[in-house]
């Protein structure tokens, strides 16, 4: 067993599409720029997705004390 | 006594299947590919199941401060 | 007075069932196998007890920020 | 004007019946045993007080965030 | 301008009657007999004020993270 | 670009009036004597103002993790 | 693959405007003067937008543990 790192996950999918699940329900997508150890994640061409529809956002920093869980498209 | 520490536990379900609840009342299962010491978790294969449904996820980073407990199948 | 610390109580429960009260009201009830100092705690023949019903856990790591007490039974 | 520090006050209170009132409304009450910096506290011959019954708890470890106040009684 | 902190204005407050309003609505009154960095508060002669009644506490140690904010009588 | 801090706009504001809009909805005014790096703020000749009515509260120390945002008038 | 970190959105919008989501669900927009770690922010000309109308804040510094995320314009 090699000894990864949850955030090795989101290291591979730097550049790629990645979504983001909120604690409130919602949901963020975008192409992951960067993130830190508080998983505090910089996306770009993002957009929200609720219940009811999308919103464009494009650049966006999500501060990390509110995802749920990331998980790459 | 041996000196285990509760993190161990996690450590031998490296590799396998594993049950996460959320503190949200929602389960996501998984193959547990990697942890950290607060309990950020990184599964594969794995499946969000609510009360009325199983969501395919694939590859998630669960952020550890949704977690109420996990638990190997 | 000796110089006691709250979690020798848990060490002295090392090996003996234990029952967790979680903020949200539920219990989970098991044999203590390890802990540490935010509280995590691995059980094992675990068993989750609400208002309604018992749930067999088997292994169980529960995230001590969940927990609202333990007692050794 | 000595320079007391807050938990000294749990300090004196060492061996004698205290009463914890939790930020849920509840209360317990027991024979402090220990306490830490974290105000986790280990009571022994304790009881849970709400509104409607008491239970009796035996010892128990209160995990400190859930503590509005102690007060010796 | 001198160097203050907020915390010299509950320095300056020890030994007389102060007002900690809660996070939960509720104040504690009580004579200031020490506090820490986390805003822990020792308060001697202490009651409890509602909406609906005043209880008489006596000693209590409010821990600080339920404090709103504290205020000289 | 000059490397201010965001605190730095607190520190422009000592002796001044500023409100403190808090987490709960409600609002706090007064001169601020001083603050530190968790924004815990000490106000003197403070009132808080919520959608009903205006309270006196004269000197005041409110606890920085329940600010939203802090504005000077 | 530079080793960007998420802050580094930022910092590239200091002096710009930008949109601040609350983690209430209202927003404030402004022109970000300095931010910091925990991710507190320093606007100037800020308002306040929620769903049923615009309030003019002017100077803020909106504490970081409320935003859910911050997006330049």
């Amino acid at each position: 067993m090699t000894t990864n790192r949850p955030l090795d996950a989101l290291d591979q999918a730097k550049g790629k599409r990645i979504i983001i699940r909120l604690k409130n329900g919602d949901q963020i997508a975008g192409v992951l720029k960067a993130f830190d150890l508080h998983i505090n994640v910089w996306l770009e061409d993002a957009e929200q997705i609720n219940s009811e529809k999308k919103i464009k956002l494009g650049t966006v920093i999500v501060r990390g004390d509110n995802i749920l869980f990331a998980s790459p498209e």
